[in-house]
């Protein structure tokens, strides 16, 4: 039995008329012959206006009661979808977590999904039924609502996928799918048809608003194929797969980048064990997030530098954590704001020598200083000036050829 | 183990002000060391806002996603009653339908609750919990989600009570009680202590905005005590209860009266048998709701006249239909708009004579024309002149001293 998953985000069925189009889409590939199974997000908004509710009631709202507020939404959008699908002459019903049921464990707000009961739905589907699933949501082994957090109704239709060993999960959402940078930000971005699920989290900075990291990872360890497209755009979309199915020669794949970090340098951190956590344990519990991290080896063996990224508006917080905070030991400290970190992102550099100083020369040909260097196995990160950021983002898309 | 049910209708959990003002409610109950069900309605407004959506999505839209649709927003009231609860330091937590579970039977939208498992709820009250269910909703034996029709919370909390045999069930919602007659219509209205439930069920006119009847006569059936009241105002409301509670000597409970009405008076119908559902069958397809009929014995033996009201604004539709109908026989048709039907209810009137005169002769003295009279055990009703209302509400609320 071929299995496709679809799954709606909040935006795709944000309105009754754009969840009559998404019945459209979802007949178009029952014709094709195959079993669909699709998942459903709440109608944008409901989410939200249901969170507020619960602040409104009290600022410490009770994990499982929120569970159960929270996931009313999904319902509601797949009883419409299934309604709409009824209309049409299709058989088909909205599957809530319970009735399935996918079992999670894990606290409440937060929970994974461990199991998905398959035995009625194989039934409903082989009685050529469309079951409409409500994401986002499961229930516990005290039969408690609970919903999965990060990733969301992605997750559910990862793990449904996985389960029903489905050929494709294709996600409906309102971008077209995954661009070689921030079509926002410049306009020759391309979208990238084939991108391998490593590469995409790496892409984070984009691909964050296409899936959440936690989605990937899910489809990665499951060799879930994934394809993200348009559900207002009838165009092919991005398709995120494991690494040995590309077959194009690009070396890179796309360019992130942040437009507005703050870089901290503690100057003379002594270098002994459980420096670097008495520097971030701090940042953390206030959550500042931390993104690049770069320490040089110690020159004398006694002391080192060490220097981070943070958002710029985190940077007087931050300030006032460091300088007050006398566990962390070291001479002096220094803070820059305006600065933005460009990433250059493709499984092909592993097998192609010479990325990184292409890289390099590329942004000194146009007299762009390098200030740190971090790099991965499939990702180059530099820190230069904001000011900078736009020119360097040009360069590195046209010298690695990604408008093409 | 004491058990006190009380239910919350829309109005009362209709804002976020109002829930946290219901939760004060169920505390001071609680406080009084009783065991506390509670059964919610959804916030007003959003079951129409639900059933707005799902008449967009189609003008046939399936029985049983329009249940999963509309359950959602008992499911909303109840989480965040329960976390107010939790915030207020009190162990609570939501029940839905499935959960408890509460088994229906019957056709979706329209289901009867058959039986309500008792165990875990038990358990959660004897662990000092307050359990906030969900009303209107169940579970079929297909593990599908229902609704139950007419009287919706009103009967879950009441069969709630029978299951659970609950000293006492409390509608909490937007009235104060049951008023000797409507308080819009006439100011001098009282608010009765006790009525009983055939009392209640005989005013339906004014019993129906209160509850509706179906969850009047379920009380009846299972011998439970309602008592209505309001959730914004702290006065005692009125009990409902079997006949035999009542220990006042009052002869009439209240006066019931419709104001704009239109009658219909067949004059020369055939007087065999079959003849009246031949006239109503046509009228109950087209959805027109009959109120009073009244026939008199045929004088000839072959021929009877027949009258009946509806509602004045079903005139122009129930012409044509009776015109129209070749099936319907008669010789002469009387069309009347602007006529009301004023009734007197008290189980009183049973065991005291003389009321039917009493009733005439206060209208007689007021030279009010009484046009039709129809009778039952407990009720008198008249058909009068629309211009009399007024006067005749005024005249036998006093009369009967009601206003005492």
């Amino acid at each position: 039995m071929k299995i496709v998953v679809l799954k709606f985000g909040g935006t795709s069925v944000g309105t009754i008329e754009k969840i009559k189009r998404v019945t459209d889409i979802i007949i178009e590939h029952k014709k094709k012959k195959n079993k669909i199974i699709v998942v459903s997000s709440a109608m944008s908004g409901v989410t939200n206006d249901l969170i507020k509710k619960s602040k409104q009631i009290s600022n410490n709202f009770s994990d499982s009661e929120y569970d159960v507020l929270v996931s009313s939404g999904e319902q509601v959008a797949c009883s419409l979808i299934a309604g709409r699908l009824n209309h049409k002459g299709f058989k088909s019903r909205s599957w809530l977590g319970w009735q399935i049921p996918i079992f999670t464990k894990g606290p409440h707000t937060n929970s994974r999904i461990q199991k998905v009961n398959k035995n009625k739905l194989l039934r409903f589907l082989k009685e050529g039924g469309i079951p409409i699933i409500a994401g986002f949501q499961g229930v516990n082994m005290s039969e408690r609502v609970t919903t999965i957090g990060r990733g969301g109704s992605d997750s559910s239709a990862i793990m449904i996928a996985k389960f029903f060993k489905a050929q494709r999960c294709i996600i409906y959402t309102d971008v077209e799918g995954v661009f070689t940078t921030d079509p926002n930000k410049l306009k020759k971005a391309k979208k990238i048809k084939v991108i391998s699920y490593e590469e995409m989290l790496e892409m984070a900075s984009l691909g964050a608003k296409v899936m959440q990291p936690v989605s990937i990872q899910d489809a990665r360890l499951n060799r879930i194929d994934i394809e993200v497209k348009s559900s207002f755009i009838k165009k092919p979309g991005t398709l995120i797969t494991k690494r040995t199915n590309l077959y194009n020669n690009r070396i890179i794949t796309g360019i992130s980048s942040t437009h507005n970090d703050a870089k901290v340098t503690l100057v003379g951190v002594k270098d002994r064990p459980g420096v670097a956590a008495s520097i971030f344990k701090p940042l953390s519990i206030n959550f500042i997030n931390v993104d690049m991290v770069v320490q040089n080896i110690s020159a004398n063996g006694k002391e080192t530098d060490l220097t981070f990224t943070i958002k710029a508006e985190d940077l007087n917080k931050t300030k006032k954590i460091i300088q007050e905070n006398k566990r962390i030991n070291f001479k002096k400290v220094l803070f820059q704001k305006g600065v933005s970190k460009i990433s250059i992102i493709g499984v092909g550099m592993i097998t192609t020598p010479g990325v990184t100083f292409r890289m390099f020369q590329a942004l000194a040909n146009k007299k762009i200083n390098i200030q740190v260097i971090s790099t991965s196995e499939i990702k180059i990160s530099v820190l230069i000036n904001k000011k900078d950021a736009k020119k360097a983002l040009i360069t590195l898309h046209k010298e690695f050829k990604l408008q093409k």
